[in-house]
């Protein structure tokens, strides 16, 4: 049919999440998160961002790689809603949609020159996994895309969730200096899977060539070892 | 290659528009104009707008279908700039860009249940031309998607752009009255292209199944004449 359109990566990001585990579930929950946006070859012209670093934030048009399925389903399960209450798949944000294109908005950190790979956007507050394939960039527009006034129904909870995170120095220090803050934000979120409430259960959530192990309780969460991987 | 992506239309969008002439150049800029998403019938399910409502504004991605191009260009002229200033096509909005989809947020005003169309969104403040193809619906989420804080660069002055607008009485009662308030807005957008700075020329808008003519003359644009298509 006419109507059908082919789309294609005009680039990738580059991210400290190789596993989906751990990932914020939105933008801008982890706005210490950065990733690097290494264009294609086809789109790497410097021509093509002339202008763009006025621009504070970026809308990011992603491929939700992990996500396509022959068929859909017209309800989904938030996790947050605790996984068992089935919402539209249109009242969602969920990944698993008719054609799986995600959207999120950064921080543009700024532009990087390199040798290799061209100009590199570098941004912050990601939501993405790494090497997730980018459809389009675009400026975020404040005066026509910022609505404070906008009601989010069943997710205005999500808003303020949060769990305390108690990460010991020693193990902190482990990290590298720029990717601590980033830890402490996604474990916050709640990498836990919908349903999970086991005190005794240590995850393990794979960040930036470390495994991180923590566990959950009252709302707590411990890191309890942290190795590189 | 595998990164392709097909997508397909979801839904169509009804508007006032039948030409690209007068739709307001971003979202949100005529509160007033309304359309009607009509899903397509494979994916006509109430379940997949269950909680929808809940959500005061929707996002929406859509076919620049008037825009679609073998080639790409890497930099494109702003028609509020002047037209004669070059930025990067992922520093703009403009539809001429590598994967022709454009991202409007729009308020949601309500379903509409229907006999023949199955539930049909409500929704204002679009900037879209009539039938165009809807790949994808997504709730607005304040918390993540509103930055009141971003600043927009090139564009910050599009935000207090405005004409005065002087519509007689006479001429606007022509128009049904729930499409006056619209008609005004996007006249108040200025639908002229680039460049244009010609007092004595009679512009000619065709919305909503009228034609509204008018002249532009020191920020203000008067209607001359509405006459029924």
């Amino acid at each position: 049919m006419k109507e059908n359109l082919m789309i294609r990566p005009i680039a990738h990001i580059q991210t400290d999440f190789k596993e989906k585990f751990g990932i914020p579930r939105q933008s801008g929950r982890a706005s210490s998160l950065t990733g690097r946006i290494v264009f294609m070859p086809d789109y790497r012209n410097p021509d093509a961002l002339r202008e763009i670093t006025g621009f504070s934030h970026l809308w990011l048009l992603f491929d939700f790689s992990k996500a396509h399925r022959e068929d859909w389903s017209p309800t989904v399960r938030p996790p947050r809603l605790g996984g068992n209450r089935r919402v539209g798949v249109f009242a969602s944000r969920s990944p698993f949609r008719p054609n799986p294109i995600g959207l999120s908005s950064v921080r543009l950190l700024g532009v990087e020159k390199t040798q290799n790979e061209g100009d590199v956007l570098l941004v912050s507050g990601i939501d993405l996994l790494d090497n997730t394939p980018i459809y389009d960039i675009k400026p975020y527009l404040p005066f026509s895309d910022c609505h404070p006034e906008a009601t989010a129904g069943y997710a205005e909870d999500m808003q303020d969730f949060s769990l305390e995170v108690e990460f010991p120095e020693e193990l902190l220090r482990r990290l590298p200096i720029e990717k601590q803050s980033a830890a402490i934000e996604c474990l916050a979120e709640d990498p836990r899977p919908a349903y999970h409430d086991e005190p005794s259960r240590i995850y393990s959530m794979a960040y930036a060539g470390f495994d991180i192990r923590f566990t959950v309780e009252n709302q707590k969460a411990t890191v309890v070892e942290v190795i590189r991987l």
